[in-house]
């Protein structure tokens, strides 16, 4: 605490991001991370941007980024005016809470979900009620029909990976047409179904993708938001008075050339997807309770084991996994999905914790 | 305008940056880049950070940037936790408003300055006072000694490009402890004296660099905030509530090697300040009067010609300055310096435009 710090200073709670260990070879499943290189046009197209001499660098970017709208515009099958772009889908969100979500109703979103929504709201002094998930982690749209300044959850929801049907999403959209509804589809490729297809026809959805979970951009901080052309307006209000140029000239052509690869985008989606599955069983076999999951993560209990005791265990072992501090889920592990030779060494490593 | 923006936006006046013109090769003297390349350091190390196949770019990058962050505070003579790193001065500049410069009382800043100032200020409901420019476009910095909440402007000023001594900018940090006086040094490299020097004996001092100028590195968004442990700990508090992850892992790598290469620093800064010397003589030879320049832009008007109609005669012949159609400066133009070849360039057609 300081005298010179804003009083919004001293009332925010940061989030806390998983750690990034600084070991050579760390089995890493806390953070969600790709097992997977970006695609080979990733690469290609950064080297072209560099050139020889690396002489663009000294330009400014497209503060627009033009070029990457369309490229991902063409890959959803939507206009461009219906894009906006950020520095990581965690600046879409923020840029989402102070934009759209900012009103005298509180905002609704689930007990159990990405803990920096709170975070977000005290920093821009948004009002909040959670609302409870089921008894089997999953999200009963019927719990979200009353009045709100905005609805926001993940979909697939993390931690849990659980996904809601497109019926569903669209149910509570259609009914709530009042105040925005974020779905924030970080996890979508692995499993769940894309609300894009909505925009058209609901004012009031915001779509949030990033590159960093199934295009393996997450060291290049490139997100999204879709939506009908005011609502991308606004956030590009609240973008332009704050920071006109947020992604650099290598992000953005890193992330043109990812979309423009759909293929690898399908082919390692699929082999993270058929991890999952295995990995799933092997957790099941060990008497791991793991909740259905549509993303690149599974969260999973055991029965008779302490769960941070067993992440300290598993660290011990230099293996991360991810274990929430937090009532309900403090008997879980969020357990990213690795390839299948590192789910194997956690698998073996959990046997002779669990045995 | 739509029922689902909240209040602020309908309140905001974006910023506008300098036009990107996509021409394949304009004389670009609008937006302060550099002419030169970055380091060659630089792609070396973006390079090493690639490798053969880009896999890295899949985990998250260093949320705090620790090495970037010491080669920053190894260059300067400073303690890394006396250090921050944004995406960008610009988002440096939007968190030091937030958390720093919002308190009851307004904060002060010139009437002609970086003209984001009073769009950071409508973002985060800040009260501001400007403070009128002498008639020689200097800063007095007795004006500043009034009670505030906080005081901050670019040393060297822009547009203007005029510097203040370091004992004038220690006595308006010393004559203000009750609040933060943050100084912009994005130019200070071209010919000022740098307040770094005393973060050690002002808790009140924040001081704000970037790469984007005398480090060729416009196209990668790195900034810093130098000052007390206390101010860099707001700092982080807003950004951890923000996004955790602002700078990728080729914009930290490239921005470490930047700092590493003093040498570069030292001889590119050198030939733009010689370029700026040579063109104010050109310019003078003209009939221009030039504000004398500490930065890497000249401030000029001419008194027989309208400003904003010799910058349309220049964008013509594919020329592009910046011009501000606001109160006092409407008739100056803001011009780049770039290479000599470029600076000959604008002259010759300036002479033909004035003559």
């Amino acid at each position: 605490m300081s005298r010179y710090w804003s009083d919004i200073v001293n009332r925010l709670v940061p989030y806390v991001p998983g750690e990034q260990p600084a070991l050579a070879k760390p089995v890493k499943l806390n953070t969600n991370e790709n097992p997977y290189a970006p695609s080979p046009r990733v690469l290609e197209a950064i080297r072209h941007e560099l050139g020889e001499t690396g002489e663009s660098l000294r330009r400014y970017p497209d503060p627009v980024a033009k070029r990457l709208r369309a490229a991902v515009a063409a890959h959803h099958g939507i206009r461009a005016d219906q894009v906006f772009v950020g520095n990581g889908s965690d600046e879409v969100l923020a840029h989402a809470f102070q934009a759209l979500l900012k009103h005298d109703k509180p905002i609704l979103f689930p007990d159990i979900t990405y803990s920096f929504y709170p975070t977000y709201a005290r920093l821009y002094e948004v009002e909040y009620h959670t609302v409870p998930l089921t008894g089997q982690f999953t999200i009963n749209v019927d719990d979200y029909l009353q009045p709100n300044g905005g609805v926001i959850f993940p979909n697939p929801n993390a931690p849990t990976g659980h996904a809601l049907p497109l019926a569903e999403i669209e149910r509570l959209v259609a009914a709530n047409a009042e105040s925005v509804v974020v779905i924030d589809e970080a996890y979508v490729d692995f499993g769940a179904e894309s609300a894009i297809a909505l925009i058209d026809r609901y004012p009031n959805l915001l779509v949030v993708h990033t590159t960093s979970k199934s295009r393996s951009l997450a060291g290049m901080r490139v997100g999204f938001a879709f939506g009908h052309p005011d609502l991308i307006d606004a956030l590009n209000r609240v973008k332009d008075s704050f920071n006109s140029y947020p992604l650099d000239r290598l992000a953005q052509a890193a992330a043109t050339a990812a979309y423009e690869d759909a293929e690898w985008l399908k082919t390692t989606s699929a082999r993270v997807i058929a991890s999952r599955e295995r990995l799933t069983a092997a957790l099941s076999a060990l008497g791991f309770e793991v909740v259905p999951s549509a993303a690149n993560f599974v969260f999973a209990k055991h029965p008779a084991h302490d769960a941070a005791a067993i992440a300290a265990k598993l660290r011990e072992r230099e293996i991360f996994v991810r274990h929430f501090n937090a009532s309900r889920v403090n008997q879980h592990l969020r357990i990213s999905i690795g390839t299948d030779a590192e789910c194997d060494t956690l698998v073996d490593a959990l046997k002779a914790i669990v045995a």
